[in-house]
């Protein structure tokens, strides 16, 4: 079991986000590797690409790369094949396909996807909207939003706010408890724009236990004791049959499914391609 | 001029965002392109996977996939293949040659990058700790931080913080002002886990102008004010060489370079890659 790390280069003359998704993606279905990611990012110089290119050699990597710079390319695709490294050139297939079909010719301008545009500066605006009208903070934010979610406490409403942010949709979210009061700015909002979150009693029960004993409480108290959640639970179902708005049980979901889910259900899957 | 728009079909058995990811690098290459997306995630079943093979074939797309199950991916290529329709198979390279190096089968769970384990918990909390500790809330926050970040108005503090959380991080940020109170938790704090943030007075100028036009108010205030804004760098510049951090002005930089070079600088890449 003494094997040697496998090594995954990723290099590019942009962040480099593509190649780190995929190789995330592909390394979490190996329960225990021993894999070592060397991150070659903002590539601007050939002497640089050498560098990264002798280094992925000399560790006998994989190459993940995704650059838009011709010469680059070049320079990569070559140095591999002649070295016989096991090298995925990202980004060439696609853009050759699309000016293929469309006959123009890509700009060629390294990290255009993060460019200093308005749909850029949409995003960021998102993510401030985000966090401004977060936990019901200000009712005045339900009116401005794209979407605002509703949900008993510990149903993932902020982690899941900030995702659907990055993806520039404003969103606000309001915890539910069955004392407190439902700001009337609530009824103003269209209900296909409204998400009603949810979760089992059982697995609310063991996370806000867990939650007690993290603050150093008694893990026994009203805030995990399942007849309340019970009550909880209901007070928000029965909220949300009289909104008649989407609900999303997020027992089983990480946040980027039920983000998914979101946008299917409510119709907004374009925004999520335009950050 | 009256082209048919491209159709790019995104096909996964989980949420699909390294496909997606990689057809908006791509995309961004071009000004103007007529392209149309069409999301097929979540796909669990054959029947499901083969209506979306028709419907791209009937629409004449562009085909990125990211499966991990044999079967799935085994029927699309052989689709594709058939119908002679442009197809990249994300996953499969990678995923064999990591099996093959490691003499490990992967183990073919969908989703498995959004598996809800520790990782992925601790993410949320990371997302949470952001919110709590944005905007200097909580100056305690600063000695739980894996990174503080510093910087006056409109050095994009609050949206750094986040896309770092989604990276693992825990990030506690605090708007400079001259007038304003230093906390002297901030002198508890490793300086190689403080960031420095700047800018160039004349965006500042331009951004914040816009900023109170945006609130229906005269441009004109200290806020805008070009010796003002001299001065906050200035007390920044200052607050920085005092406590010796590193320093970054994000004027050229979008929010995924500059989190790229905080992780580079402050030596914390591993954490970006196991979220």
């Amino acid at each position: 079991m003494s094997k040697k790390s496998i090594y995954i280069y990723i290099i590019s003359d942009s962040a480099g986000e593509t190649a780190s998704k995929l190789a995330q993606a592909s390394v979490a279905q190996y329960e225990e590797l021993d894999i070592t990611f060397i991150r070659k990012t903002f590539v601007s110089e050939t002497a640089e690409l050498m560098e990264a290119l002798e280094g992925a050699l000399a560790d006998e990597a994989i190459i993940i790369h995704t650059m838009i710079s011709k010469e680059f390319i070049q320079v990569a695709n070559a140095f591999c094949a002649e070295h016989d490294i096991f090298c995925m050139d990202l980004l060439s297939p696609l853009v050759n396909e699309i000016s293929k079909r469309s006959t123009i010719e890509p700009n060629r301008i390294a990290g255009a996807v993060h460019s200093l545009n308005q749909d850029y500066f949409n995003r960021i605006s998102a993510m401030e909207f985000a966090v401004k009208y977060d936990d019901g903070k200000d009712p005045k934010g339900f009116l401005e939003a794209d979407i605002v979610l509703l949900g008993v406490s510990r149903t993932s409403k902020t982690p899941l706010s900030l995702f659907l942010a990055n993806k520039n949709l404003k969103v606000a979210n309001l915890p539910l408890m069955p004392q407190a009061h439902i700001p009337s700015q609530l009824w103003d909002v269209d209900p296909k724009k409204i998400v009603g979150l949810t979760n089992n009693p059982d697995i609310l029960n063991k996370i806000r236990q867990e939650r007690m004993r993290a603050y150093g409480l008694n893990p026994d108290t009203a805030y995990s004791n399942i007849d309340c959640i019970n009550e909880e639970l209901k007070f928000a179902a029965d909220l949300y049959k009289k909104i008649g708005c989407v609900v999303i049980n997020v027992a089983d979901l990480s946040i980027e499914e039920t983000a998914s889910i979101i946008i299917d259900e409510l119709d907004l899957q374009d925004f999520s391609f335009f950050g």
